[in-house]
C-alpha cells in the first residue's frame, strides 16, 4: 500500500512522470487542444531541478508524430522523452527474434519498418480502431492458430476512451477477444506493465520511490505506477471519474484538479 | 462424474437428442451435404420407440430456413423438434420485459420479429460474422455502457468453428470482448447453458438420466448434456479432435465414428 504523504513527498522528489492525453490536453478529432493551465505546467517542470518524462499508451500514431502536434499546441516536448508501447515492442521482438503480423492503426506501421514481418511467429495488436474488422482479427487469429506456441503482444490493455462522438472500444478488448479465441495469455506492452514503467526509470537511472506519475487512468498510470513503487497522482481531467476516488483497488497518493495544480503543489513543497 | 456404462445405458434410454452440424452434416459453403449414414440413423431413430429432438446452437438463418436446408439434404425433420438459441432468447427477452439491441447475422433477424426494439435495455450477440465490424461492436457497447444495469446476451460461447476456407471466429470470442469492456458477465442462451437443455427436457416430459445428447463438440454438446445429468456420446465426425479422448474435464460416456454407430449400437442394445 502506498502512504498517503501527498504533497509531503514531492520534497524527496528527483522525476516527474506525466501522462499525456488527458493530462497535457483532451482527446478529440482534429487538432490538439491544451488543457488550460498544462503548458505553463510543463514549462514549470523544466524550470525545475526535477527529470521529467512523458509516457503514453498512444497507439495510433508515431511519436514524431503526435509529439509535433503537441508542439503545435504549445508544449516544449521532444520525441526522446516520449516513452510509448510501439517502440518498446519493437524492442522486445528484435530481442527474441520474433516476426510479427501486425493488427495496428495505419499510422503506427512506420514504428515497424525495421523489423521482418515475412512468416510471422508472432502478433502484435494495438489500437487499430476501424482496421478492427472482422476479417482481419480472423487473419490475426488465424496466424496465433497456426503457431505451435502461439505469442501474442497487446499495446496497452485499456476497455475504452472518450472520443468527441462518445465513448470508443480501446485495445484490451480485442486483446481478450483473442486470448480466448487461442486460450493463451497476451503480453502487455505499455502501461501497466512493470517493464514498461522500468524502461523509464532505467532512462533517468532513478529508483521508484525517486518519482511521480501523474495520470488521469487510474489503473493503468496510478495504480502501474505505484505497482511499481512510484508514487502515483490522479487529476480529475480526461478519463477521470468521480467513482475512481472510492475504487476497490487502487487509492491514488493524492488526487488533484489539473496538472497546474499538481505542479504548483509539488514545486511550493520544494520551496520554489 | 459420468458413470461409463455405454453401450449398456441405452436400455434405459427414453430419448435421444441430436446436435446438427457436425453429427448430420459437414459444415461448408452452399450445399448442405449429410455425413454418410446419417439420413438413415435418423430414420432408424424416428421408427424406434425412442423420443427424438435436435439441439444447436446454429445463430446464422432461422429455424425454417435451415431445417428446410437439412429436409433437401433428405433428413426427416421439421422445425418443432429442433431447439435453437435464438427462439430460447426470444422466450427469455419477453418473460423478462427486455427490448434488444441485436447484433446478430441478418438472416436471424427474423427470429425477433414478434419484439419491440426501440430504445433497447439489453443486447443480444449470435455468429454475426461479417457484421462483427468495428462500429457494430462499438454500437452495442455503447448500448450496454448507457444502461445503469447493463445485461448482455450470448448466444453460445463458442470459441471458432471450421469452415471450408479455415478456422473462423465465433460468437463467444466477441461476447469475451464485451465482457471486459463493460466489466460483466454475459448470459448464455444456447450449447452448454443448463437452462437450454432443460428446455428439451421440458418439451420431452423426462428426467434427465432417460435421455442420451450424441454430438461432435466436447464441452458445449456432451459437457452441457452431463453437467445436467443427461448422458453424453461423441461422434468422431464435424469439430471433433483426437485430443479431446484425454480432455482434462470432460469424458464423454462413449466415443463413435459417426452417428450411424452411435444408432446402431443403441438399438441393438434395445434390441431392435
Amino acid at each position: 500500500m502506498a502512504d498517503r504523504d501527498w504533497p509531503g513527498c514531492a520534497r524527496a522528489l528527483k522525476a516527474v512522470v506525466l501522462d499525456l492525453c488527458g493530462v497535457l490536453y483532451e482527446s478529440g478529432e482534429g487538432d490538439t487542444v491544451a488543457i488550460p493551465g498544462s503548458v505553463e505546467a510543463v514549462n514549470r517542470l523544466k524550470s525545475s531541478d526535477l527529470q521529467l518524462r512523458f509516457c503514453t499508451n498512444e497507439t495510433q500514431a508515431c511519436r514524431d508524430k503526435f509529439v509535433a502536434k503537441l508542439q503545435v499546441a504549445g508544449f516544449d516536448i521532444s520525441v526522446s522523452e516520449v516513452f510509448s508501447p510501439a517502440p518498446a515492442a519493437v524492442s522486445v521482438l528484435k530481442e527474441r527474434g520474433l516476426r510479427p503480423h501486425l493488427l495496428v492503426h495505419d499510422g503506427l506501421l512506420p514504428e515497424f519498418d525495421s523489423l521482418d514481418k515475412t512468416d510471422p511467429n508472432c502478433v502484435v495488436i494495438g489500437d487499430a480502431a476501424e482496421k478492427f474488422s472482422y476479417q482481419n482479427l480472423n487473419d490475426a487469429f488465424r496466424v496465433l492458430i497456426g503457431l505451435e506456441k502461439p505469442v501474442l503482444f497487446s499495446l496497452g490493455q485499456g476497455r475504452y476512451y472518450k472520443e468527441t462522438n462518445g465513448l470508443t472500444l480501446d485495445v484490451g478488448v480485442y486483446m481478450k477477444a483473442l486470448e480466448y479465441a487461442c486460450d493463451l495469455e497476451a503480453e502487455v506492452i505499455g502501461k501497466p506493465s512493470p517493464m514498461f514503467f522500468q524502461s523509464v526509470l532505467n532512462d533517468m537511472g532513478l529508483q521508484p520511490h525517486e518519482v511521480l506519475m501523474i495520470g488521469d487512468d487510474l489503473v493503468n498510470d496510478v495504480g502501474g505506477a505505484q505497482h511499481c513503487g512510484m508514487k502515483g497522482v490522479q487529476v480529475r481531467t480526461g478519463k477521470y471519474r468521480p467513482s475512481d476516488e472510492k475504487h476497490p483497488t487502487v487509492m491514488a497518493d493524492g488526487t488533484v484538479d489539473d496538472l497546474a495544480q499538481a505542479v504548483d503543489m509539488i514545486l511550493s513543497q520544494r520551496g520554489c
